[in-house]
């Protein structure tokens, strides 16, 4: 199957399924991930307490793990639903937001990887290349030089942790170790809201739910938030800029069709 | 007094008084009950520390209960605060989110009404089934039957725990055990936003606030969300969707006249 | 150099530096917080965890400390951050919501007061009065009387905290213990949006990390949130409220430039 069919086939099992998606994720922009799953046709449900999150996984189609604002108490909560979420065969995706920035977050990062194994790990160029090993670590993937660096990277970690790993940026790239996509839609406002990288990986987390193939799972996600970026911004009139274009966003996605979103995704698939 | 003047008469009282509504709440849609609050015309505050609870009810009007993200710090902090408000005579309104669909939940929902004895109890058809020990649960009340179904658990409930239950669906439901009350207003994208049944609670506890009558506090709250809904969705264009829908909904609660929501009000009173 | 060359300035050295504002803040609020540093320019952070927070502020221009959801964890961060923060030199920024509504606030705040002898601190006249030891508390500064009243207070408090005393109202006192500032921008609307005290501090914190000036800084950041407030209000259309206004208000402070911020601040300069 081509990967537009595969992501208007992924959009509608969505609209068809309404995966409930466990998030245990940071406090900064939780509800906007809880509205961006509803406005793709997901249910979300957040619960992040030791005692309680391996029973809400049972329920769950897909786990989503955000380590924004981790501490040592959710943190231990994310083991423990990832682990139950492994056991039952519910895809896990991992955002290691600011991975790199601080021991404490580099070590929750590495210790979720090795110990869950993530289905999905998407972050922007420089948490990826943290978690790669790459020394040199730099903003999105911004130009030539830089798309066939991240080709490069993420598909040398996706086939080392056997995962899908997507690098968002000016352009995307997303790989599971042996096929490559890029993907080209966006805008850079998206980059002026705070979340837009959580938003990104609920809706990857949403299209792992309904899916079984992580890899074009993905690419759904990244070009969903895209696509939905272009049309939002696309309608902002004279003054309006990011307060009136975060609403936008919900908008776009709210009305994106699976024609639509097959039809207007820039994607590469290499 | 009949039903739709007490409407009108509790929204005046809310304006005129602006009851101060203390939250022990999730973090998901905290920011979304804080400004439901002031939008109809009270003031919120949000404390969840130990310490600090039982002090900070003593200025409170009302106590909204929320276990959307229950842990086992917050659960400590709204028995503290519960017990505080009920010795000095503050309404306490609890919003038993997702109960049933883990012990955790279940269990604190139970212990919270057991020691606090909850003056309002507002929740979807599944979460009061639970309550009302129902073991067929069903999402909402949709239909005639789920109608009829749902006036006999709220009337059996609220009379054996003494309070007011509120069922909100498609047909919402409120009894304090011996009066009934149907509500038709509403639209279904309230379905598609994140919060907006917490958003209910914390405009039925801002009511309870500044009305002694909590059963008509609680139709007022429910009215009020579900009336807004309707002028929001209303006001929608071409292409817009869940994102300029939530603005519009506390635009509508803000421009909301005791008048407009006393006339407006789809009330069965029964 | 004039003030209002100030302000210019500082908006411009924003723009130019994307200052990294690291928060620990209320979890009601710091959505909004993040996304109005983004709007100005500048570049959040949210990070609380003991373990990562004094790591964390290495990397920051400014901290910003706001205990409007203070809990026995994140009052341990505040002070190893705060701690971190005096160290390198960056500016640190209290916001003590609610400061004399409870014993814990109260004793946070002079304890975060002491040990981190902040840069800058932000409140209405109520907190400020509490922090300032005096007992007549009263709301906002809406009168002459008050206006003289707040500009002895903050002068006073300046002084003897040797620090920079925002009091934010209808009219707004900024001193430093010499310099005396008065502002009158602003709409009384933005009493009605949760988490716009808050805003203004994150954007002090923001104009903090940019310029060397703290004064002016406090100044700018208080100039900005008012003089959003007024072009926001002024776009609204019948039947638009809090919803629209608040969308409004971060698509004023993306759009708003120096020259503009300049020429419109309403500054009294004593």
């Amino acid at each position: 199957m081509e990967i537009r069919e595969k992501i208007l086939t992924n959009l509608r099992a969505v609209k068809e399924r309404t995966p409930l998606i466990h998030h245990i994720t940071n406090y900064v922009t939780v509800n906007d991930c809880a509205n961006i799953v509803l406005a793709l046709g997901g249910s979300p449900v957040m619960a992040d307490d030791q005692e309680e999150v391996a029973e809400m996984v049972g329920f769950a189609s897909a786990l989503v793990l955000n380590i924004g604002t981790l501490n040592s108490r959710t943190i231990e909560s994310m083991l423990l639903a990832g682990k139950r979420a492994k056991e039952l065969g519910v895809p896990v995706v991992l955002d290691p937001v600011g991975v790199g920035a601080t021991h404490l977050r580099t070590n929750t990062a590495r210790k979720l990887i090795q110990e869950l194994n993530p289905d999905v790990i998407r972050g922007n160029m420089s948490e990826i290349c943290v978690l790669a090993g790459e020394e040199v670590a730099i903003k999105g993937v911004d130009s030539l030089a830089d798309e066939q660096n991240g080709a490069v990277i993420a598909q040398k970690l996706a086939s080392s942790l056997k995962c899908v790993i997507a690098i968002t940026g000016k352009t995307d790239v997303v790989s599971d170790g042996e096929q490559l996509c890029l993907l080209d839609n966006g805008h850079r406002i998206l980059a002026d809201v705070t979340g837009t990288g959580c938003m990104t990986s609920s809706l990857v987390g949403t299209y792992c739910g309904a899916a079984k193939d992580y890899f074009s799972a993905a690419i759904a996600g990244i070009a969903t938030m895209g696509l939905a970026g272009e049309i939002a911004q696309a309608s902002l009139r004279h003054g309006e800029g990011i307060g009136t274009f975060r609403a936008r966003l919900f908008d776009s996605i709210y009305h994106l069709t699976p024609e639509q979103l097959a039809q207007e995704s820039k994607v590469r698939h290499e």
